[in-house]
């Protein structure tokens, strides 16, 4: 009996480490989230602001993201190895592993807004388009997909997903506009063009975003919804009309 | 020693079918990369030939595509849980997870240039730029950092990771010669951004390509290379002049 409760105590203890290690990676995920997000605002300071000073800061902010996703990487690994995990357990665990491939590629899209910032400012303004509204839907779409994995949320997760057709919208908008200025006056068709880039960013942080919520849908109800159109709130159908 | 016996035979029966398992996930993948780089040959046959039939074609790999991408991702989990492995064996696995995301978002984007091309080869031909090589350069891409995967081919690995500069060349390329032409014939704009818009998806498709070398040569030697520009051909640093 001595014995027994020895070795119970030992199975608690392990478990209770194997949650706090939990804890922990979902905490560094949600940091690293929340630098992403600040560089995302960095950058369209530059575009905004005319401000060069907060490339640097994009910079710094960027070193960290990717010495986070290394780091992330490492310690979901070293978990699997340490504890074994089964069912949900491993499920969550590979679910941060791409969530961290995620939010370290929309740290890398805000590095390339920032890099378009920097050659716009030097130019004359030009019209923004949609630009400043989908900054402020891909920041709040990246925190609420993360905050959907740290609370397991699932309706905010679907919340998220729904947000994309947004971003998709005002890209297609902001295309079209800077279209039509292009067209009336060639002396802005290099500026517009590098809005048109930065949109492009932009919706493909929603994109990221996106398919983080997917994977916290799939986590707590353990159903793929990925490629299942009926489950999401957009098809990923070729449409017959061409958008971008 | 009769017990012991069968109980050896036992683990190598279960280290056999351990193996083997891994041998089908790795087929599985490069069937999945197989019809990636047909969709991104077929997509822009829509744009070249002007043959909309292509999309069809499209639409049928997409849907092979995604439905291999989520079968993976369920084999790689129940195989770490049905054999614990740890250390290389894991990692292989992590690999596979991770390459597995990354061919996905490859048909993703040859998905975005069917849906581009569709609508370009309704309008009048325009200069392609480079995209015909670009298409050569991803495609390979796509293949040899697979093919790193599946021999574990280091040198192969780091050819693919240096090719990336070629593409992001070609893409800058394809980018200035387009906003020469615009500039000069209004009439062509829309088709040039166009143009510029399938340049970049190419160019999204060697990055995912470089992600699977790196990831390969990290399975490999066990070292992280993805964000140390020391070790890559190109430095991830954000250049003082523009380029994108």
């Amino acid at each position: 009996v001595g014995f027994q409760i020895i070795y119970n105590k030992k199975l608690m203890a392990i478990k209770r480490r194997f949650d706090e290690n939990l804890d922990e990676l979902r905490g560094t995920l949600l940091q690293m989230g929340g630098l992403t997000e600040e560089m995302i605002v960095f950058a369209v300071k530059i575009l905004v602001q005319r401000d060069e000073s907060f490339v640097d800061k994009v910079r710094a902010h960027e070193n960290r993201v990717n010495d986070l996703h290394v780091e992330i990487d490492d310690r979901c690994l070293r978990l699997i190895e340490l504890h074994q995990p089964v069912a949900r357990d491993l499920r969550l665990i590979a679910t941060a592993l791409k969530i961290n491939a995620d939010i370290e590629r929309i740290g890398d899209q805000a590095t390339s807004i920032a890099r378009t910032s920097t050659h716009l400012c030097r130019m004359p303004r030009i019209e923004l388009g949609n630009i400043p509204r989908m900054v402020e839907v891909a920041r709040a779409m990246v925190k609420d997909s993360l905050d959907a994995f740290a609370r397991q949320d699932v309706k905010l997760a679907r919340s998220v997903i729904a947000c994309d057709d947004e971003q998709d919208r005002l890209n297609r908008g902001t295309f079209k506009e800077l279209l039509r200025l292009m067209q009336t006056d060639a002396s802005v068709i290099e500026r517009a063009m590098e809005i048109i880039l930065i949109s492009r960013n932009l919706e493909r942080i929603a994109d990221h975003a996106s398919n983080i919520a997917e994977d916290v849908v799939f986590l707590v109800l353990g159903k793929d919804i990925r490629h299942h159109a009926e489950d999401r709130s957009s098809t990923q159908a070729l449409p017959q009309q061409a958008g971008r």
